[in-house]
């Protein structure tokens, strides 16, 4: 064994976090040695309050700290609108552009033919129930760009485009972006999707 | 608050271990909530564990998980020879060779005249009694060849080489290298400390 075993045992468990090796959680521990006992413990019971702490939002599947979250429970949240979101990363990052007062959705994950999630594998049930009961009148798809992203896409517009306008995030050129810098397909959507100045 | 409190507090908690930034430890957050309760709670109980079952050693002021660590310990380890290195970290990388069978010790830092890292803060002043009492014969400085390693070395060899053989690790090309991409100096000592062929 290369360290004493409470040191090698945290490395192991600390070397299975995402693109975390070996050589990373070795540096993490040796960090931790140099911190107080403390700061440690606070950082175990963090740990340990993590999954006891955390509940899903029952009305819109986001992680929440109750039975519904903060903003589906927000009266003052704007009512017949509803952002579409895979998940409660994608739905926090909507919240911090602040461009946004209505509630979400919280899908669980995309179709994906691949690793066969099925749209009965997701909360679709949930999110036909809600845009009939609520009256919802747009339905913004914030989904990634992606093979997986689009066909969710498409296949809650196919299901839903009868019943209520649907929308979906623009495609165009980053902030800051540069033309020349740009590659085909975003610069192509950017002039596909051009806006008219008035 | 962009996320519950159990996970803003545990994303706040991972940033701040070296190089981890919020995205980061969103990112081990996201994956730990993945997880088995099971293998969380684990992962808190070895870092509760990490500080009360990691102690150093009294003999050479390693790592160690009782008063004096494996290798101290060690009957079979050579007697005669010691191996200063600047931490655990370091003696581990050594032992990781097999090619030393010796003992070590543990000088707890470089001296470094800007943070003013002086003598006195080493473990120096045990490392003297022990070459004193032990009959060391040989003692290698296995320490950084930057400014604050080539000045320790310098220190030691000062203090100690009316006493006893002194040497340190070969410096010259790393192996595998190509020399057409060595850069001058490793070059340059790798042809002054040029070995005969026998």
């Amino acid at each position: 064994m290369k360290y004493p075993e409470a040191i090698q045992n945290l490395i192991d468990k600390l070397s299975t976090l995402p693109s975390v090796g070996p050589k990373t959680a070795e540096r993490y521990v040796f960090y931790l040695l140099k911190q107080s006992e403390e700061k440690i413990k606070s950082l175990a019971t963090a740990l340990n309050e993590l999954k006891e702490k955390t509940k899903i939002c029952t009305h819109c599947f986001a992680l929440a700290e109750k039975e519904i979250c903060t903003i589906c429970a927000d009266k003052n949240r704007r009512a017949g609108i509803l952002c579409v979101v895979e998940n409660s990363q994608d739905l926090a990052a909507i919240e911090a552009t602040k461009q946004y007062d209505g509630r979400y959705f919280v899908l669980g994950g995309l179709i994906n033919t691949i690793n066969e999630t099925r749209p009965e594998d997701l909360n679709i049930r949930k999110l036909l129930a809600r845009v009939k009961n609520e009256g919802i009148k747009e339905l913004i798809l914030a989904l990634n760009f992606t093979l997986e992203g689009e066909t969710t896409s498409l296949y809650l517009t196919k299901i839903l485009k009868d019943q209520l306008k649907i929308t979906r995030l623009a495609k165009g050129l980053p902030a800051g972006s540069n033309l020349e810098y740009a590659d085909e397909l975003t610069l192509g959507n950017a002039l596909k999707y051009r806006n008219e100045l008035k």
